[in-house]
Order: structure tokens, then C-alpha cells, then sequence
């Protein structure tokens, strides 16, 4: 068997664009000044990447599950589960996790404001959890986590528990909590389950010192709940399973750390790493290089701060997030490039001019010292179109970056 | 319907490589003399392909498997039924199939040597496995062949067997032989038999003259069999099914000629080709084309050399490997070149640096005097990625080769 690496793959969120006429026609990966992502692209193997398939934009949860190398479509446990582990609620298959809100609604569970208020101080929040957390109903365990402002995540154990149905949320103000529904025969258990805790927790919440406290300041009170986003976790078995492989991940966004532990990664938290263009990226680099040094065979750096850019629309920020992260990259490189198979890539595309994800390919290198070179010299949305890989989907990487690092056995014989 | 054409494939075993500093950072194929693969090159249609898919290592048998227009994950029968096929043993549908040693045991069944001295003479060989062919346990009838030194082909016929059992070989000496156990319900009988088939063997086996006279010479006897790679030949249809097409096969090394019979072609043998540099080209050549004159659809050859010199790290013979069979698919193109369609490919790389199996694709070339032709000019690894068939699968060969050769049906009126 060959020498094995250990396989890295850095993503900038929403990193792919459009031309833009701002920026003399040039995306701004084009725009940019990336010595690193230039000298990897021409040196290694290049692709325009589908992350789920043609046409069809990717969600940031989607994305990264099929990058990871999970059928997005298949395995998808839904929003709940991912952001469950996201706030650190960690669920096992057979969970049921939801996003969840507070609200506040009067005597008859009419909905006056689907956010109570939207700020919550440390100790409302810990209150709020504290009166949720272990609530039990019937046979099955109510865990609940409360996050920023009024969010929060909520996870319910037990045995029959799937997440087929109807939503409580009326998604106006001025309508009842709806009565919820099975959606699948196999989900009436937790149809009922959540029809009494939406009861159960409006009681509990109701009396709380923190709504006495906002009642008097003429705050909207938090006496209610919200679900939303419900995932059953799956019986998809985790990376270390699934590929023997032991994987970290980077990232300053709940979201990701919560999708990349769901498959089983370990969390490496680094000091001053933010899902903003004020992330530390030389930390990053740092953690990043310690982390691929320290046993793991993947090694997951997602960077948040492009796509935030194109969500407003900034292009210079979009720039500076992408040459801040190609030094990080060259860091990477100078100091473990002989230890290591890389990708850089984004997991969809977010155009300045749209500022939403839109279905447009992006552009993906795999980089190793030991790896056949293809044609292209640049790292962008356009140049990639000619690279040796062609076009690829986002679950193509997993296999991609384990098979040149070494990890696969031999199929057949 | 247009003028059929016989459909030709050559395959090169492990002729894709990496770029290799010691011959100024070319692959094998870039730096050999290929005047005919070039030409093909520039008058075909080329890709990267990858045999089984992005980021696996394809073994000999799956890969071939795939280039045979079969599923080489649902489809692929284990080791066994093509190791049998290679000797000779040719099985049926439902028959259950080993690689076998003849070992060396105490009374105890403690494994002493797992190859009992490795060599043997023909007539030892002989009265071995006179010995074991025609057991029968049950209803279920035993088929054995001696094939190469140590080495044979066991098969198991009868109804209800499945192949999905424990191993009985210890692989370590010092230890007994294993009771195997069912691992799936259904092929609970077949672990029956094989249980009572290791002490049948060893009764009918310690007493031989052979094992008397190899006793007396101090070397070790054969008097157990370990059986290893079981396989069940399923009711996978053969091509001649499938396709419409009778089949041949050209090839030195006993699997790819056990592996291409298990799909239903016939063996041609060629006189003096074998499985190393030192085979035969010439006769490769005469036999190829008489084969393709004599009235079959489709023609395999293939060539073994490439892949032994990448086991060995020897880059000379692994160039000089590649230029006598581009000179060889020469000598078919002139005889024959406007009554084919022909794809020349490897079945794997096999990196010279490596020594092994490694994920990377392989360039493919599809020509026939009709074809459109694209851009590439050359035959290799890094022209190949800019060939107007972009990337393919192994599984996309046989149709590509049938339909350009003309033996399928409109899909559709």
C-alpha cells in the first residue's frame, strides 16, 4: 500500500459568482490575487463541481453532506438534527430534532409574535431552557437548547419517534397554534407527542420570573414554543464507520460544526474563528496545520465569510475573504504540503448580484505533490471548466480525496 | 442498419502511471514511441475513464467486470467462480466457488504450512486431485483442479448453496482449521458441507503416495485443503444473453481469461502468450485478426505485461511493454482497421512510484474509420482528460463499443 496522506478539504461558503461588470467582467475569484489557489490549480486536477446535481441550488446543509460524502437527497436528516448538534444538543439515530422559537401567544394559543421580542439575556435563555430541558411526555424525553435570541434547538428520545409531520406554526401572527398532524401512519405517535408538549411547555413557560420581568417592561413574553425544521437522525452509519477514516472539522458556523459532527466529526474550535470576515484567519491556518499533524486522516476547514459577502452584496469583502483564505491555504502547504491530499472548493454558488445561493457549478481543485497536472493555470468558476476531472458532483469528493490518499482498499481483487 | 463492425477492445493491465521525475516528469505512456496509439488518438474520440468509479482502485476482476458491460458492485461474483473459470472449472449458475491451497496440518487440523512446500510435480498434482474431484457430500458434488504449483479451483454443486460463509483458513500457521459458520441463514448448508469437506479432504488426501514419498523426502505433505475467496456464480446473463454477440478472448493470465469466459466468451488460445514481457505479440497480432475475420462480434485482448512491470517499479519494461503492443494494434489496424471499431485502454493504473493499484483513471480511445474525431493528438494520462467523451466509466465501454459497432436496436420508434 501506498504511503497514505491525509486528506483536507477547504470550503468557501457561497464562493462560486457571476461576471460582473463592476469588476471589469471578472468574478471575484477572478478578481482576486490567489498565488496559492493559481499555483494548486496548476499543478493539480480541476473540475466545475455540481454539488447536488444541474439546475438544482444547494443548501448550505445539503451542500456539505454530499462534500462529505452522503447522498443529499437519501440521507438528508433535514435542518433539525443538524442544528441540534450545531448548539450541541447531540442526537443519536432515532432522535427527532427541531429548530424551535420562542413566541408569544395569549390565552386561546393565538400567535401575537412569532419571536417574543427577539432578545433574550444569558439568563432569560438559561430560564427559558431550564424550565424545557428534560420535560417528559408519555414514554419520550423532551432535551431542549436555547441559542441566540429567541432560537433554540429541541430534541425528542424515544422509541417510534419520526418526523413526517404537519407544522404547528401558523407562520402569522394572529392564528392559532395548529394542531399537528401525521403526515406517515408511523409518525401519529409523535404527532401527539408534540400536540401535548406545545400545551405542556406553554404552561411551564408562562410563569417564569423572565416573563414576569418582561411583562412589567412591556417585553413580549416567551410562552410559547415554535418548531420548525423537524429531522429524524437516521441510521446513516458516520465517517470513522463508514470509511474507517478519523475526521475534524474547522468551521466558525453552527450549522457546519453541527452537519460535520452529524457524520462524525470532532469539533477542533479555534480561538477567534467567527463565521465573518473578522475570523481569525491566521488562527485558522495554525489549528488547521496542528489538527493535520495531530492523527486525524480528513481534515474539514470551512470559511464562512465569502458567502456572508455575497449576501450583501459586497464585492471587495467577497475579495478580501477570498485572498485572506488562499494565504491560509498557501500556509497549509508550506508546512504540511507533503503530508497531504487537498480540495479547496465552495459548497455553492452565491452571486454578488443575486445575493442568494443559485444552482451555478463551482470550481474545485484536488491538489497533492504526487497528483497528475491538467491544463488549467487559474483557480475560477471559468477556468475549472477545463480541467482534467471534467464535471463532478459534490458526493464525488469524498471518494476523490480518500482514494488518492490511500484509504481505500482495493475493490475486488 | 448500418454495415455491423466487430467491436475490438485492447486492454493494457495497469498502464496508467503518474508522472515520473526519472524520465523528465512523463508518464509511461508520454514517453514511449507510440506512433499507431497516437494516430488513433488523433483520428478517435478519447476520455479519462474511471473504471469503477471516482476515487476507487479497481481490482483486476471488478474492473474487468465493468469493461464487460457488467455492474461491477451488484454484479461482481467474488474471486472464486473466476479463478475457476481461469482453470478450467467452468461453473454454472447457483454453483458456489473457491480458491484452494493444498496445506499442511497435524492430526489436530493445526495449520503446520499453508502452501505444504509450495512445489509440486504434474503427477503429484494429478494424483491430488484425483483424489478430491468427484467428492460428494449429500447431495452437493465437489469439483477440484490442481492449477499452478500449490493452487487450485474448487467447486461446489448442488442446490440451495450460497457463498456468504466464514473462512476456515487460520491464516497463521500454529493454529487449527476454522469451523466456518453461515454469515447469511440461506447459506447455512453450504457451511455444512464445507465443515465436512475439511475432514473428508484431509482423510482422502494423508494417505497418498504422494504425501508417503513427499515424507520421505522431509517436505512438507499435502494432506488439508484451505479454501479461500468464495464466490457464487449468479444468474447474471452472459453476453451472448445480453447482447446478441458472440464473444472471444485473447489473454495470457488465467484470471482475465476466467474472468471473460464467466461472462460468456470463448478463449482463444495463442501459442506462446503468457503473462509477462516475454509473451508473444506477434502471435497475438496473427491470432486477433484471424479471430476478428472469424466471424465474431467482439474481440478482447489483452496484455499483462504493462501491469507486472509497475509491480516490479521497472519503467524500461513497462515502455518497452507499451511500444510492442501499440506495434501489435498497428498490425490489426492494417489488416483489419476498416471492419472494426476498436477502444484501446488499461483496466487500472498502476503507478511505477506506487507498485500497486491506485484510484487515478486511465485514457481510453475509441476508433474506427468513421468516428468523429476531437482534439486530443496523443495517447496518455494528461491528453486524454481533453477528449471529446470527457470522463466515462468502465460501464460505459461495451455500449459504446456495440452501439458504434452497430448491434443495438433503436431505443424507441
Amino acid at each position: 500500500m501506498a504511503e497514505k496522506r491525509i486528506a483536507v478539504l477547504v470550503v468557501m461558503d457561497g464562493v462560486g459568482d457571476r461576471p460582473l461588470r463592476a469588476i471589469g467582467g471578472k468574478t471575484p475569484l477572478q478578481a482576486a490575487k490567489t498565488p496559492t489557489f493559481d499555483s494548486l490549480a496548476a499543478e493539480g486536477q480541476n473540475a466545475l463541481m455540481d454539488v447536488i446535481g444541474p439546475g438544482i441550488t444547494p443548501g448550505s446543509d445539503t451542500a456539505h453532506l454530499a462534500l462529505f460524502g452522503y447522498d443529499p437527497i437519501a440521507e438528508y436528516p433535514g435542518r433539525g438534527p443538524l442544528e441540534a448538534f450545531g448548539a450541541g444538543l447531540e442526537t443519536k439515530p432515532g432522535d427527532v430534532a427541531f429548530r424551535a422559537n420562542f413566541a408569544t401567544v395569549d390565552s386561546k394559543m393565538v400567535v401575537i409574535d412569532r419571536r417574543a421580542g427577539r432578545d433574550f439575556a444569558p439568563e432569560e435563555q438559561a430560564e427559558l431552557q431550564a424550565a424545557l430541558d428534560g420535560i417528559e411526555i408519555d414514554d419520550v424525553k423532551v432535551r431542549f437548547k436555547a441559542t441566540v435570541e429567541h432560537r433554540g434547538a429541541l430534541v425528542l428520545e424515544g422509541e417510534g419517534l419520526y418526523a413526517d409531520i404537519s407544522d404547528a406554526d401558523p407562520h402569522e401572527t394572529g392564528k392559532k397554534i395548529l394542531t399537528v398532524r401525521a403526515l406517515k401512519p408511523e409518525a401519529e405517535k409523535t404527532a401527539r407527542i408534540v400536540n401535548k408538549l406545545m400545551r405542556v411547555a406553554h404552561q411551564r413557560m408562562k410563569g417564569l420570573e423572565t416573563n414576569k420581568n418582561r411583562a412589567k417592561k412591556g417585553i413580549p413574553v416567551a410562552n410559547a414554543l415554535l418548531l420548525r425544521g423537524p429531522g429524524r437522525h437516521s441510521d446513516v452509519p458516520p465517517l470513522p464507520a463508514r470509511y474507517g477514516i478519523k475526521a475534524a472539522v474547522i468551521a466558525g458556523g453552527a450549522l457546519y460544526i453541527g452537519t460535520a459532527k452529524y457524520v462524525g466529526m470532532e469539533h477542533i474550535p479555534v480561538e477567534g474563528q467567527t463565521g465573518t470576515i473578522d475570523t481569525n484567519f491566521d488562527n485558522i491556518a495554525k489549528k488547521a496545520i496542528e489538527t493535520i499533524e495531530a492523527g486525524y486522516n480528513y481534515v474539514f476547514v470551512h470559511i464562512k465569510a465569502t458567502d456572508n459577502a455575497s449576501h450583501d452584496g459586497n464585492i471587495a469583502e467577497k475579495i478580501v475573504a477570498i485572498e485572506k483564505t488562499d494565504t491560509l491555504v498557501g500556509k497549509i502547504i508550506d508546512a504540511v504540503g507533503d503530508k497531504i491530499i487537498i480540495a479547496v472548493t465552495g459548497d455553492h454558488t452565491s452571486p454578488i448580484s443575486i445575493k442568494e445561493h443559485t444552482c451555478d457549478p463551482v470550481p474545485i481543485v484536488f491538489w497533492s505533490d504526487f497528483i497528475r497536472p491538467d491544463s488549467v493555470k487559474r483557480f475560477s468558476e471559468l477556468d475549472a471548466a477545463f480541467g482534467s476531472l471534467n464535471s463532478i458532483r459534490g458526493m464525488d469528493v469524498m471518494p476523490l480525496l480518500l482514494g488518492y490518499a490511500g484509504y481505500f482498499e482495493k475493490f475486488g481483487s
